[in-house]
């Protein structure tokens, strides 16, 4: 009988898995680790879709591929990668490869558990709780509650659904139609997901008031009260401001106790958008940016970002203690969250979140922070805004760079400036090719491979670089590299 | 200067950490691949909260710890683990330690990386679209739309979502509020994200409306319409179905042909929940069980179940070529996705998803797809359905097992009936004693180590088990232990 044995292949062989696994890892310690780190090698190897798509092979078929072709494709999967963890990846707000944290990675795959019950994750349930509780610590809270979520849109929109539900408990049962019109507001810099959550929980991106930002990015206090007023006498209700600390362009903080005195005044939930600022809590230095951040109701933080616990690690924290979180979301499945178990199912957290099954993610920031440790930790984050601020000194010394503005974060943002356009400012079509600089400056980075660095357009201004300091890899000569690589590039603009 | 060279510990010492890094994969082979898959090994290792906390100690410090501790903490943390890969692991809709699979996600790890845009995931944004292409075509479409979402519970929300805008599509500026009330079908049987999503997007819990479901679980579709006509004659306007191809707990197949005929006569968008049942279109044995799917607008389909590719990997697949999906959750971040790069910017996926950063799950489909073939993977499924049946047929041989109901699918539920209630089923009490036998038995396999089966109540039923047969080392001699252990574990009941 076809049922009687195991099957073929890898499948009946646990040896013959063995070693095809460690042939695996080779491969990773070779392209991904030594080669993916190194700044001898490519932090990326631009290929165009269609002749990438020849390259990989990517086609599925009925046929299984031998073991050594598909030790093929794991190289080649990885040399095709961008390499996030290299030294020259400045591209977005997360960079590096640390590898405590790259091993809890590795050891969640092996364990491939749900985060939901205690009897198929004991060991996660624990840990996720501890590590939450040394968040919230951090925030100021000595008690409250929380849940890793699958990135920060989603914990920011825990974080409405958390804020109406504390305000109509009906919702949840009789829907938005049963409520008055309602408002959240946030700044002109907060991330995009307050808009895509607006939306996909139902109220709608109308429902979004736009507070006034400061120059330097920071949401204007005095703007927020005044807009308050606006939605209360338009007939909406207020119920939940959403701040930011360290925005996605600018790395700008709220002022979050300004911005609490309004929420008290008014009796709004503040959520405060941490995910790229948190980590900078950390920091005795640096942790004032956040000032303020104690007095709000909810938190989302996360570590994939600055302290590279690696996609994805997103916290949502609360400062409840009535298990706001549970009611909110709870659904009491009968298959799933049994009640006459044999150990306390308040151990069981999966009616905490919206989703049934949901991966790990405490073991690579608690693997991560048992290594470094609370002060290695800060180290990184201290030395990323050193390294930051040395970035910006050489800006301002350098012909044909023009900073943006003094960067409070680790988002060092600036115009490089070819020599065509220098001394050309009053020329009336100049910002158009000022603008036009950046793309053309990114595309030869990348078709080079070496470096990554973003840039946009933001307000009125035209396409600038924004550099994100934030792997622990890097050193003033990364620095110096990356200006000179520009110069280079760009001489012949 | 602190920033002028690399950070102490294994930061600035590349050797070192590859040494470590080859330590910790020698901890898991051992641990969690030869010991976690071993049937002379335990499956769990059961250890009550408070003690298993001192075990693990938890606590985050100051100071970093030695490389030699953390390796303890790494051999502790998978020695504690539930291991899901295990023979013995009846649990959840899930089990078993597939290499290539395992190998996809430590390649995934390694490389961290998002999955929005072309530019910093080239592979990966191909390769999605070439496995959700592949998935579409055993739906039995040749065009359509799909992404990877964080779990089917999320996967489902956003179907509801797409349904929603494709009927309303002012609702995403303009909310719920100034819509009519609508309404939502989904039989008895379906899982409980149907109710957590219709609260988290603002319809709230009553906006669904339960269709009766047959003695085997299927949703009885003369119902659906008798529902759909009250909700009508109620004021609400029906715009989504929710059918399921392979429930939780029976693993039951709605009639899709029937179910798409009230649709297609009512004009709503019909979404297949086959999270579970989905990878039964390998099959061409029992893929009759989804006849009618190429019908719906919407698939869930989570390859993380039975074709074990690892947690997370659910599908959201659509028949829709106007691109809804991106109309429907883009926001058009201008730091993320500029218009003026220079590739293709139709390849960045990010706004086709309510995340910001995503991360990758195709990776490990795709590799496990390569090596299995498609024609390795419907083996395996036949294979499940095979040994779920000797399973069945061996339950109803022995004495003190009694079968719920011939399964469809590879859910085998029965009760175990231990010595001192048999022949007593006319007694009052024997329903309330019976449903107290898995609970005991469930708490004796967790303690000893020797399996893990879930349990639970439905309907009218008490407690019962359910083993799921998914596991591909599974053989018939595990199945005979299953049994015999049951035997052995309640021999004193």
């Amino acid at each position: 009988m076809a049922d009687s044995k195991p099957l073929p292949s890898l499948d009946g062989d646990p040896k013959a898995a063995e070693a095809w696994l460690r042939d695996v890892f080779e491969i990773i310690v070779e392209e991904a680790i030594q080669k993916g780190t190194s700044t001898s090698e490519k932090v990326c190897e631009w290929k165009e879709p269609e002749e990438l798509k020849q390259l990989l092979d990517l086609e599925l078929q009925s046929c299984g591929e031998a073991q050594e072709q598909i030790l093929e494709h794991c190289r080649a999967v990885i040399h095709y990668s961008v390499k996030t963890g290299h030294p020259r990846f400045f591209n977005q707000l997360f960079s590096g490869l640390d590898p405590h944290a790259l091993a809890g990675r590795i050891i969640t795959e092996s364990l491939n558990t749900s985060q939901y019950t205690y009897e198929i994750a004991p060991v996660f349930v624990l840990m996720e709780e501890e590590v939450l509780k040394k968040l919230r610590a951090l925030v100021g809270w000595s008690s409250g509650d929380g849940v890793f979520c699958p990135g920060g849109s989603i914990s920011n929109m825990y974080a409405m659904n958390l804020a109406r539900y504390r305000r109509y408990p009906d919702c949840k049962q009789k829907g938005l139609r049963a409520l008055p019109p309602l408002a959240i507001f946030t700044s002109q810099e907060c991330h995009y997901s307050i808009n895509k959550g607006a939306a996909f929980l139902g109220f709608g991106i109308d429902s979004v008031r736009v507070v006034k930002a400061d120059e330097r990015g920071k949401m204007i206090s005095e703007d927020l009260e005044r807009q308050i007023n606006l939605a209360e006498a338009e007939g909406a209700v207020p119920f939940l401001v959403c701040a930011t600390s360290g925005t996605t362009v600018l790395g700008a903080f709220d002022p979050l106790n300004a911005v609490a005195d309004v929420c008290q005044r008014h009796g709004l939930w503040l959520h405060v958008d941490a995910a790229w600022g948190g980590s900078v809590l950390l920091s005795q230095t640096h942790r004032h940016l956040l000032d303020g951040i104690q007095r709000a109701d909810s938190v989302a933080w996360n570590p994939h970002k600055l302290l590279g616990a690696g996609l994805q690690c997103s916290a949502l924290l609360l400062q409840d203690t009535s298990n706001l979180l549970k009611h909110c979301h709870e659904s009491q499945a009968s298959y799933l969250f049994q009640q006459d178990k044999f150990y306390d199912v308040a151990l069981d957290t999966g009616d905490k979140v919206v989703q049934c099954g949901r991966r790990v993610d405490c073991l690579k920031l608690w693997l991560l922070w048992k290594a470094q440790g609370g002060q290695g930790l800060e180290q990184r984050i201290d030395r990323a805004f050193a390294l930051a601020q040395y970035l910006v000194e050489e800006v301002k010394k350098r012909e044909g760079f023009e900073l943006i503005m003094e960067p409070e974060f680790v988002n060092v943002c600036f115009w490089f400036v070819p020599p065509s356009l220098r001394g050309k400012r009053e020329s009336p079509d100049y910002s158009q090719r000022l603008s036009q600089v950046a793309p053309v400056l990114k595309e030869r980075m990348v078709k080079e491979g070496s470096m990554m660095i973003g840039y946009q357009p933001h307000g009125t201004r035209g396409n600038f670089f924004r550099v994100i300091v934030a792997n622990p890899m890097l050193t003033r000569a990364d620095m110096d590299f990356l200006l000179d690589e520009l110069e280079r590039l760009g001489q012949d603009l």
